[in-house]
């Protein structure tokens, strides 16, 4: 972005493959590149999606060679002779494609330490278009090419994520980190709307000397401080920290990869403390959530589903009586069944959930209408007293499942946060 | 794809938005017209994504204009500054921008109907290229645009997946179907791996005069057969028919944009037979895809995440010392897991999983190790034999749930599918 003086190479990237061009299959690997390249303060002039046509490949390797100094090939470098790549580079280029021994050894090797024997098929991904070279592939058996197209370096990499990604990283990322000219920070936040946020953090300082972004993940958002030029990462640092403080147990960081229910699973883990659930309108994704998490045996014993209002009292033993007078999305049932989960299971907090997900509103004899969207969390402990939270989301029903999934884990998360402190809120 | 001689126009798709260069949002309207566009035989040349520089839109137009007869843009039609495919389609087409009136009268009478009147930022998206026109938006604010560049006839559409496709329909599909060059027909099918379909199918003459592609969504496989030329619904629906006939109970009809849970949720409301869910190694999945299905509340009562083996014995029942004497990954105790549910809840059928997610191996005391990827699925009833399945999934943790939830789901739609049809199995 911006129009200034370049320090750092622009890129472009091109994606072969009919399967992208006929809806088969969607792309992660451009999307993934651009991502590193923004964190970087790498340019990207674009990226050019073409089927497996030579013509076609050719023609978008030139014109992304007419728009920047480096351009990286995805996809096309497979055996089958659909595989076009190293014909479209070749003819980009203006030159033949010729037999590499070294190439050849290279993929009889790894073919070799998979039990595999070379094919006809396999000596065609030793084909290098002249005056390019091929780059050895650590973790499939399609080699990279590099060589020379216009003026711009151009490189080519299988499109197996995994391969496209250690590629990237190898040839292109690690020499741009090099002479990175951007520097990004991170913090997550729960339970604030977006909206708000930037109402909440907007006039730090701190904030108007880095470029922010962010990101909502289904009710947790992702805030990014990206500082190019001198002193970037002091200034993306400084900027993360000013918000952190406005924000206060807001703001936390889950590991790399990570989210809300691995910061959940972590503290639970570190504490030594155990957490059951009680779910009615998160209909098990609380529970989904935790137990994706590596590690989650250790620390969530059981959960509930107790979606049915009669389940509630048959499994939960939660009083009847109190469902037919509260109606059974309040907060008084959403505590008792929290209160009974921590009485029936051998835990130390006990989270429930009740709402109505819609889409239609809830209608029980003697109440008001409930509308879609409303929904009450509770959060059970010994010797303390449970804490609740009221939610409005006025969303689709998968939405309201999710928000509300995530916000229940942020009521865990707090309070671990705050035992995890010696004392004061932020 | 081919080189013939093309009755339909081609296409080329052109996204807009820095948000896409910077890899903030992926984009999924290419993804969804490329898919529209292959249904219909149409060809698509390619997908060019830029920043929001005028000079990058106006270049990918030119560009895009020099490949296909249509060019679709979208995104940066908004009100902000930001917002600049006006300004780039102008420069493509080299013609400058007009305020139009109609264009505004529409506008203004589109923000009234949501109470708000026009600031001097939506007066922008009343602009349009000399020569060109506008075209209405029925589900939101900016209006699409349409106009001529280099013999090319190019639309601009607005970003938002609602408005995209809603223009896409109206302008681009609905004229394309008119005269679509292809058909396709659909199956999905579960409890099968991919590469053994194929195996299983690639005999059938019925599949000679279509093109095949399968779709693997973690552990159900969407099958296409794609029809072009003449009688092409017949071909299509008659491959299908084949694909059916051979594939017997693992092949099935989600309704559309729907899953196998909506096929199970259908089923049970159907039929109106209760299912209650006692899950280990899926951890509330199986709940939490059922849940996730409006009227699930109807046919799914309660589910117990019974994750720690000591609660298998405290919340269901289940026998301590059988679950000692088989190992708590053993389809013994799945099927006790199951029937203990059944027991339990007031259901007609009850599904049980007990597996090892990994990374790690199982290690239990007098047993052998269980290698990750290992499940047992039970599926108890009333009045019947329970059946079961067992899993050797070597996949990530994840997908290992993932795998396991669809596979104990799909143990229930094939018993289902039998109840309905009168006798015999395909």
């Amino acid at each position: 972005m911006g129009e200034g003086p370049a320090s750092s190479p622009r890129l472009a990237i091109v994606l072969v493959g009919d399967e992208l061009i006929s809806g088969r299959r969607r792309d992660t690997n451009g999307a993934w590149l651009a991502e590193q390249l923004f964190a970087r303060g790498v340019e990207l002039t674009g990226i050019h999606v073409v089927g497996d046509g030579i013509a076609a490949i050719a023609g978008a390797v030139r014109a992304a060679a007419g728009q920047a100094e480096l351009v990286v090939v995805g996809g096309g470098l497979g055996p089958t002779p659909d595989d076009r790549t190293r014909e479209g580079l070749a003819r980009a280029a203006g030159v033949p494609l010729a037999h590499d021994e070294e190439a050849h050894a290279a993929i009889t090797a790894t073919l070799a330490t998979r039990g595999r024997t070379p094919t006809e098929a396999s000596v065609r991904q030793a084909l290098v278009p002249e005056g390019g070279r091929w780059l050895p592939n650590p973790v499939g058996i399609a080699p990279g090419l590099a060589l020379g197209v216009d003026g711009a370096r151009v490189f080519a990499f299988p499109g197996v994520p995994r391969e496209w990604r250690a590629l990237c990283e190898a040839h292109v990322l690690a020499p741009l980190t090099a002479g990175a000219a951007a520097h990004v920070s991170t913090v997550w936040v729960a339970g604030i709307p977006e909206g708000e946020i930037m109402e909440r953090i907007g006039d730090l300082p701190a904030l108007r000397v880095v470029e922010l972004a962010s990101y909502p993940h289904d009710g947790e958002i992702e805030l990014r401080f990206r500082a190019t030029g001198d002193e970037r990462v002091a200034r993306a640092e400084a900027a993360r920290e000013a918000v952190v403080a406005r924000l206060g147990p807001a703001a936390f960081d889950p590991p790399p990869g990570g989210r809300i229910e691995h910061v959940v699973v972590g503290a639970l883990v570190a504490r030594g403390l155990r957490l059951a659930t009680a779910e009615s309108i998160t209909g098990g994704l609380i529970a989904r959530m935790l137990t994706a998490v590596p590690g989650a045996s250790a620390v969530f014993p059981v959960g509930w589903v107790v979606y049915e209002t009669a389940q509630k009292s048959a499994q939960l033993g939660v009083d009847a009586g109190l469902i037919a007078e509260h109606g059974v999305v309040s907060e008084t049932v959403a505590v008792a069944m929290a209160e009974a989960a921590l009485a029936r299971a051998d835990a130390d907090l006990a989270l429930a959930t009740t709402g109505t997900a819609g889409p239609d509103p809830l209608l029980q004899a003697g109440h008001a209408p409930v509308p879609p969207g409303r929904v009450h969390v509770a959060l059970a402990r010994r010797g303390g007293a449970p804490r609740t939270l009221t939610l409005t989301l006025p969303l689709e029903r998968t939405l309201v499942q999710r928000h509300a999934a995530v916000r229940a884990l942020d009521l865990v998360r707090r309070l671990l946060a705050e035992g995890a402190q010696p004392a004061s809120g932020g």
